[in-house]
């Protein structure tokens, strides 16, 4: 049994977490923080780390970047792994992370999805593959609310594509107000908005007479949920080190 | 038998019509114009209609906007009917267009496509239910070699839309310069441009729940041809006036 | 103000129904009638339809055929409209109401969703305008715990297709085991199956050169629940007569 | 510059390559064989391989079964490497292309597209990473003149992906006859045929709340004919072996 501290635990995705291991497995939540102490599940809340004194294996933070360091302090003196799911982290706070990696087993990735990283992982050898004679193009689609573009998955995607490629690429938002044909180094990024769509991205490589995509589609955020349990159990055993998606994925 | 005099005969919209109807059926090329009078088919070539002496049921001009006084005065003259599937005409020329459409029959349209047509009148009509709950937005897909964006063809689907809003709508190119959440009233057009992709459309109808996709992909120009063979076949018996491809569809 | 009885009310529709009013706008819900009488939202819920008195203007049945009888029975006693979204009825069922329609408003569908009804409008007029030139394919994809394919709404659109043709087309669903080219009347459906998907319905109409699709994506049942609040909306103030989508959309 | 004998040279993807070719580049076609000696490009072409008396580097065939031998008899005896393009082939022929392997480089592959290749790698390495969780299904789309199906190609990719899978897959064509939830073990194959579709795959992963898909879409048969000119460059300077496109993608 995995036994877990859910930090941020009364937040959205910390409800999700809470709901999709409770039916059981090798997955329990032994305690939860944050701010708000309300008890949701059968599990006690806390909104400080030093009240919590059950034993845990790991720590599967979901909270805001300002608990981060309540949470590797946590980890580090317990000797307990951390799975960081929250994002928005600044250039000091990363060093932190990894500076705790050196120390206990650290999961720590920009997209807890495991579908999204595998496409990006494919995308990238596709454009290893196909570079110099394909066009590359990536769509992305999410709901009306959303005020970034393009998304900040669609520039992983894109900033992974180019670490295969031998030209630097530029990346380009508009041709409607240039008339020119494509140079061969831009890589297109499209943001599509409507409904409450809930996120899907495609890579597009466009060559002579035959066109390759690669697609992901979320139809929910639990998909981030499962990918922290899955980080969380990927860390049982492991030594101290970073690890993210591509080490889940062995690729 | 239908007789037809094609115009632009040794262009390449023009090979295409003529090796489309040399298999027999109920359409015949009687004779062809152009400056280059090169003769590559079974009928003769003349480098001016004043020479054409054989009779015919119908122009197909996909020449050159120059030679719209000469294809209009021929077919007037002779009360020939008139497919004009050239484009690119100035408001003067357009003006000419509709002048003759009140002595012969004229087919007139921005794209000779079946498919694209079709799809335009349905994405017309999805507008009209759909408005107020769903967001539209348009993505277009071309080869690598295109100068304009968005393509002439995703513009008349916009404006056609348009046409069903109670609300003007906003058309929008680029989302990446600004943060904010998306108008009401905003269509998005994307265009893609990769290898060497002859041409796909789609119209996005993404609400709460659900979305409707129309999509067209050419794979060929030769459906512009097979468009311009299906117009004349049309015009054969009309009374005169305009005719476009909805009268052809029944939309 | 329009007054609705909610019949099934403690349903999973029904308690969808009842989230998505209970924000005010111009449906309310004056009471429940459901086997299970638990009071779940801030209406009465009743076992039975003499016992509800308070004034409605239409009920809304998302329950079970065995409560046709009582819902229609309430309805043209008490000169209130009826959306019938409740599904699997016999023909006998289906005669009564159509009898009702001749004394109240009764709206009646196959697919409560507006987005489906509009592909399948759009799907005919494709059909009847590119038949003969163009090879008709329906690709539905269903979670992978449906017993049944093709779906229902795979079969709805194909069934209405078919009144379009001129020639009765054939369903194919496998073509695995037979070596043989196509037929011009064929029209093959295929049943993808996987994960959770919640609905997919693709027609796609293969032309020379050219393919036009036509495609409806749902995310959740909740937009079974918005049909039904729309057809609720849109009997006020009819006259007797059976509705469905088609009515409301105009087409 | 690499010299080739074009096998096949009058055949539909003999011309391909010879104009693919022509306008200069790093390969030259320096003789042809053909049963029909028809002389079309710049080339000789001969009727027999003994009388090809031009020193080359590779012979790109692209013939017929039967001419197998003949072929791998000239290089073997000659030193000239092979790109064995023909499909076919029974058991004993595929023996003799893997001795000549033993003593000549020989480029031999089910599908010479490199687009194709590329996304049966990656939909290998997708199966690996999300089975289990994520049910796969294949949908391939092909012209309406196609006997078999499903295609070769969905086949390949079919049987690429079971490789991965720690339980043996089912093939699944059919779902309308039983009414049954879908097994887990299954792989669905679906065939759309329509028009005139020159080829299309698309691999589908659905599990929880995501779905991965990957798309190859073909526009002409010449990307098989870039792909055997692609194999003849790889295969200077190899020493002797059997080669496919999985060397050439490094993958």
């Amino acid at each position: 049994m995995i036994n877990v501290i859910l930090s941020g635990c009364n937040g959205k995705m910390g409800k999700v977490i809470s709901n999709a291991v409770k039916d059981g497995g090798t997955v329990k939540i032994v305690a939860g923080f944050d701010i708000n102490t309300e008890k949701n599940f059968d599990y006690p809340v806390f909104d400080d780390f030093d009240k919590i004194t059950v034993p845990a294996n790991v720590v599967i933070d979901f909270s805001h970047p300002a608990n981060l360091e309540k949470v590797l302090c946590y980890c580090t003196k317990n000797n307990v792994s951390a799975v960081i799911a929250t994002t928005g982290f600044d250039g000091a706070q990363t060093e932190k992370i990894f500076d705790a990696a050196k120390k206990i087993p650290v999961f720590y990735t920009a997209n807890m999805s495991i579908g999204v990283n595998l496409i990006t992982a494919l995308a990238r050898q596709a454009a290893r593959v196909l570079q110099g004679n394909f066009d590359i193009e990536i769509i992305e689609k999410h709901h009306n609310q959303k005020i970034d573009a393009p998304s900040g998955t669609a520039l992983m995607i894109a900033d992974e594509i180019k670490k295969e490629l031998d030209e630097t690429p530029e990346y380009v938002y508009d041709r409607h107000s240039v008339r020119k044909k494509r140079d061969k180094n831009e890589i297109g990024l499209h943001s599509v908005r409507g409904g409450n769509i809930v996120g899907e991205h495609t890579v597009i490589f466009a060559g002579n007479d035959e066109v390759v995509e690669i697609t992901h589609k979320a139809a929910s955020k639990e998909i981030f949920a499962l990918g922290s349990i899955k980080a969380a159990k990927f860390l049982s055993g492991k030594s101290a080190g970073l690890y993210n998606m591509q080490d889940i994925m062995n690729m």
